[in-house]
């Protein structure tokens, strides 16, 4: 875009911040100044998007987000240090994990660069939405919808890609730790399903446990897998390890897992410091049997579970100081924020 | 409404008919005049809708419908007698679908009183495009879709209750009867999802698969049971039904298969004539013994299967005069169209 075009100048020129109350942040929405928005004809490219004013947008009733749920979402989040830079998370992992999304819902995705690309853009004309240091994280919504008009089901004939941004605090309100209701009614995924993927059709079906969960005062609710009931797969919106020893385990990605990101990440920082790290099946009574348990996700980054109750049993486990999922969201954190060097190259410069 | 402001004299003042090609119409989008629209509070009750010019819909890019396919759809159709009425197959049936659906999805649904008058309003203002009698139907579309803005996964704040309209030929372009793939990879449906309401997460996750075996030639897929593999359950948008001797077996609506209304009519005709209607699982093996299958739906009506193809085996269906299916189409579509009484107070004219 011409600078003399670009809403940059209007952030750029402006305060520094947003009028936000940064203590007070949540995981909820709060509206900014811009959105990114690009569109593409089934298998073409999209070309470059537009940065336009935040706000409704427009959609024909007979598209195939509206009526057969083909969409895919992603969510990272751009992070400000303490000497002003703002950094992104491994957005080419969420472009990527997109394009898969979008092979197994028969949608045309962006390519990784554009992605990017759009994701910087995004970002930068919403710069004064970017918590400071420490005080939170720009939430960033990179949405895939089949936006054209269609009528059976089939794939669309028109495609959008779409990005909004929300400051975020914490994904949970809880301080020490989760406490996890295991559900025995509802399944989150099957093989030969979705679960795999970031597609919408994978979250509405969840509200009715989560929901339920909510108001019995838990935190969240943990899915069995839905053809034995007799290992754990995921928490609503995010992924779940447990520890024993030396060992950290998480379930495999073959299907009704989905990929994280964070999951990935902490893998990662997981083994650096000596662990292992297991992919493997992983039943209900191990989970009772751990000394530690941790969800992590963009949304709630690494989370300690307090506790997890299955039918009528309660089971504590290790949190705080000690835990090893505190070490490592101090590690992951760390990186994110600036405050070690970032040796994985996993930060992206704005 | 007030008269003076009523699209309806639009559409009466006008031509009787609109301009179409009746004789070319197949199951594809025909945009017509007007759309119902519909917007209300999480929990509250929908007021009177509003009879709008056919067109884009305006919602904000954080809605649960774009982000977590928080969406149910209906599907009916409007027949135009040869003496000239118009009526509507069984419509308060699709609105307690809704309302079952609706309660799936933590969703605010219309009542049925709202839901069937909405239906009569949209059908009414788009008059000339319900086709002449034996030239096809006006397939009605109503959609409930979480249209308020949230950022994590949760119930919408606010729902949109939309119907539009498209007159409609054919779903199949096969006269004889479908050539079913039976699919092995993919499953569309598990115990504790979302299988038995219409959601919109059910569909977008079987297109893949649609693709595929179209592009090899087929009709349509035919999917069996995620928990087992070896039960059939249903074809990508419809029920299926096999026939053998005097039993009509379908598999159950216990949570993974659509509660078809064509399927609960065509079981309650078959019964009529002296047919034992089954409703249990029905195993891939049986189906490939079956002297006939046939399936069932608001768009294919009543459609013979004439081949199955599982892995490498071919095998082929009674159609035509001598199949229970040519009979079963033609005493529901003799009702639909007003052919015969419609003794068991289906039809609701407009």
């Amino acid at each position: 875009m011409a600078p003399s075009s670009s809403p940059l100048l209007t952030s750029e020129s402006g305060e520094k911040y947003a009028n936000v109350k940064w203590e007070e942040l949540g995981f909820s929405l709060t509206p900014t100044d811009y959105m990114y928005v690009s569109k593409c004809r089934q298998g073409e490219s999209f070309s470059d998007g537009k940065i336009v004013p935040y706000g409704d947008i427009s959609i024909t009733p007979c598209s195939p987000i509206l009526n057969y749920g083909q969409g895919l979402f992603e969510g990272l989040k751009a992070y400000r240090t303490e000497d002003d830079r703002i950094r992104v998370f491994r957005p080419e992992q969420n472009a990527l994990r997109m394009q898969t999304g979008a092979e197994r819902l028969c949608m045309t995705p962006p390519s990784t660069e554009k992605f990017v690309e759009a994701v910087k853009q995004t970002v930068l004309a919403n710069k004064k939405w970017v918590p400071p240091a420490g005080k939170g994280t720009l939430y960033i919504r990179p949405l895939l919808i089949g936006s054209g008009a269609i009528l059976g089901v089939a794939p669309a004939p028109e495609y959008t890609f779409l990005i909004y941004v929300s400051p975020v605090g914490d994904y949970h309100k809880v301080s020490s730790g989760l406490n996890l209701k295991v559900d025995h009614k509802y399944h989150r995924a099957h093989y030969g399903g979705t679960g795999g993927v970031k597609s919408c059709t994978n979250y509405a079906p969840v509200v009715k446990s989560l929901v339920e969960a909510k108001s019995s005062g838990f935190s969240d609710v943990l899915f069995l897998d839905a053809a034995t009931g007799r290992n754990i797969e995921e928490v609503s919106a995010c992924n779940i390890f447990i520890v024993r020893g030396n060992i950290v385990s998480t379930p495999p990605t073959s299907g009704t897992i989905l990929p994280g990101i964070t999951r990935k990440s902490i893998s990662e920082l997981a083994r650096d410091i000596g662990y292992q790290v297991q992919e493997r099946d992983v039943s209900i009574d191990e989970l009772l049997e751990a000394e530690e348990a941790f969800c992590t996700g963009t949304a709630v980054v690494v989370k300690a579970v307090e506790s997890v109750t299955f039918h009528e049993k309660k089971v504590k486990y290790r949190t705080g100081e000690g835990a090893l999922s505190t070490k490592l969201h101090s590690m992951l954190t760390s990186i994110q924020m600036g405050l070690v060097e970032d040796t994985k190259g996993w930060m992206v410069e704005i």
